[in-house]
């Protein structure tokens, strides 16, 4: 065991590797990527700079390329799929897992993807042909055809003995699949019980019922929310009559439970989940520049909300250097009941049985929070300019501002969700513009009342 | 199957607990309770306000209510645990597996913890004892002690019937450890290799190199990756001298996983990665406020840096209308980066080796979007106030903004990193300062030496 962390080790042969390709020592780093697992080489690609990148594709092994390619994130993959010919494509995809392979396709323009699929054989192309069908995001778009069938009559004995005729268990296996003779599931023997059971007992009567068959439509979020329920190591895929099609495999659904926790933090800041870490400059670039132009309307919109203050801004110009704290001190409180809110909705803790409760509780903490924020801030603000009635002007714009972002934070992203929009993705800035107007309204409207 | 997703289904039936609840019908929700597994259990309970919260938990059956302490999070597990009395905690206790027992006594105060565990009987005792001797979050912390051992000279037949006579394994048992007659691990032998193997094979000639024995010290995250990179159900764990101690399953891992990507969310808004939807308010107000004390201070840096130029915010009520709108567009594109990096870091794709890549390349995104912003605000500013000075003005400073945010966004995180402080918690407000700051002082410095 090396005393140093994973991430310390993962850095330090980043830059052996980067070090040997800088002196054009290509056999040398060939060699040193051949001793790396195919996770470590996905690592060591979206780690890499999109010119060495290139290079360093080139260097690993034909054999290891397709395995690699599973590991990639979704647009580092693409990066690297349109450098690679189609005839090549079709050599590195071979013996790719099914649900890996039909990724990969569909992220091909048709006329590449077409070339493809004809040169595999017909087996294969049938299996990834029916991946295809369903869409990307479903069971059916990830599961594997790899399962093991047996039927309900054969007893112990004759699945050992069967095994031991196969000699080999696809990857992950934990289960076997009964299922009639017209292929449709009964129900799943864990491979647990397999080896504890006596041998001459039947397999129609060993059947766990813990394990659900899981329908090809069902959403992967939802997948994921019944391994996580039940702890599962795999399951099997049913179409809608029942046919066994195949299996979710546990590593599939670590894949799927990292990317939605990544979703929510990088949609917050308008980044794409899979966004490449080295993409290009301009196209980082282009997929920023959405999100700054969004910002720029409703920082546009709380400028035109400054402006209708133009003479009180211009009689006091202490107005002007207060006005950016009640926003600011808002749009912390706000967005952290957004956040709180976005993550409750992800984990599934929040619905309309319990949204009332929930806004009831953060109005509390918001009013709570206005009363401490904006008693300091009236104190500070009265002790530094002697004026206790400015004091008392930011103090209540203050009140009134953490109130708003209490409700804004609940009411924002509950609403996008209620219109299917993605909370995560446009609530921080529609949350943020309230914050910035309300603050404003509230800090320059009662000056003018009050000061002016 | 129903035909409704998951999340509509948990929520329905939480509606459904609730209104039984609301109408005192607590016959009926105890039996509602106890057709649902415990992690649906665990849902339920951090779904609810914590007045149902504590009238639900005492109408879960007492047998199932070990496991529905081992599913919850750890700010709601605290909060019923205060509930429990030590007597009944070590009833509740019974039967929950090490590593989550291990973890539920951490959290109590130290006379109850010893009250538990002197409840306990002596083997499950040394157990507790064994797993609390490492640090929570490492190998030793979230490992069981659940383990099947075989010895290297026998065969594979004399383990079936070892298997057969046992009569049940552990949960997700997907392999077994070869250890001597010191209890030293030697290796892991599949499941799946055990039941294609012949009866008349030696065990020691089928150990799976794939597998390797994991330290006890070693970090959770580490052991994650490791799990990734392999695609492991379950792992072994040693202690330095090669005994083998336990093992770890994938379930585990799982959550370690979610923990870990949600750390990064909840913590750039201030908030504790465990953090109950529903926890009382005064409790919410305190853990909010650190991070709104840290951004006040922040915030009052930035007026007084605004104070500095009081004089030509007087003069000129347009700069104090327009001197929000550069610190708000800073703001975004550093957050974008810094989000971006932040990601790059728990991933592992950012280290010393391609820091300075990534530097050029945020740095360069910066530029270009600086001038593409720059000008945009620029011709905005000056068809508005028919003023191409105060254009000129407010676009240099937006360039100058844009730059600053690119170089903090990239600076901050990898600093902190470098301090061992988490970036993810205390960037987001050293960066929104910055791109304040910078901001302020770009557009009214400039502001008054060419418009003063």
């Amino acid at each position: 065991m090396p005393e140093i962390s994973e991430q310390e080790y993962s850095q330090q042969r980043l830059q052996q590797v980067n070090e040997a390709l800088g002196s054009g020592m290509f056999v040398y780093v060939r060699k040193l990527l051949q001793s790396m697992p195919a996770y470590d080489l996905a690592l060591l690609l979206e780690s890499s700079p999109a010119k060495s990148r290139m290079i360093l594709w080139q260097l690993v092994d034909a054999d290891d390329q397709g395995e690699v390619l599973e590991e990639l994130s979704e647009e580092v993959r693409k990066g690297i799929l349109k450098s690679i010919a189609p005839e090549e494509l079709a050599e590195v995809t071979e013996g790719m897992d099914v649900d890996d392979l039909a990724e990969v396709l569909r992220t091909l323009p048709d006329s590449v993807y077409q070339e493809v699929l004809s040169s595999m054989d017909s087996q294969d192309r049938g299996r990834v042909e029916a991946a295809l069908s369903y869409a990307e995001e479903t069971a059916g778009g990830i599961m594997n055809t790899d399962t093991i069938t047996i039927r309900p009559d054969v007893t112990v004995d004759v699945v050992l003995r069967y095994l031991r005729l196969k000699g080999e268990l696809p990857e992950s296996t934990d289960s076997f699949y009964v299922v009639d003779r017209h292929d449709r599931f009964i129900g799943a023997v864990t491979l647990a019980t397999i080896v504890t059971t006596k041998p001459d007992v039947v397999v129609s009567t060993l059947i766990d019922s813990d394990i659900e068959a899981i329908a090809a439509d069902m959403p992967d979020t939802d997948v994921a929310q019944l391994f996580e329920r039940y702890d599962w190591l795999s399951a099997p895929v049913i179409d809608e009559q029942g046919h066994l099609l195949g299996r979710i495999t546990v590593d599939d659904v670590i894949d799927i439970i990292r990317e939605d926790a990544e979703h929510s933090m990088m949609s917050m800041a308008g980044l794409d989940d899979e966004a490449d870490t080295f993409a290009p400059v301009v196209k980082s670039t282009k997929q920023r520049s959405v999100w700054l132009l969004v910002n720029l309307c409703t920082a546009l919109f709380a400028v035109s909300v400054s402006s209708m203050f133009e003479d009180i801004l211009g009689q006091l110009a202490i107005l002007a250097v207060l006005n950016t704290l009640v926003p600011s001190m808002g749009g912390i409180a706000g967005n952290q009941t957004f956040t709180l809110v976005v993550r409750g909705i992800a984990l599934g803790h929040i619905g309309d049985s319990n949204a009332k409760a929930l806004f009831t509780k953060e109005l509390s903490v918001g009013i709570l929070n206005g009363v401490i924020w904006a008693t300091l801030i009236a104190g500070i603000v009265t002790l530094w300019r002697q004026d206790i009635m400015l004091g008392a002007v930011i103090g209540f714009a203050m009140m009134v501002n953490m109130m708003c972002a209490a409700i804004a934070g609940v009411a924002v992203p509950l609403f996008l969700k209620k219109m299917k929009i993605d909370p995560a993705l446009a609530g921080g800035v529609i949350l943020m513009a309230c914050t910035d107007v309300v603050g404003i309204f509230a800090f320059l409207g009662t000056a003018t009342l009050l000061l002016g």
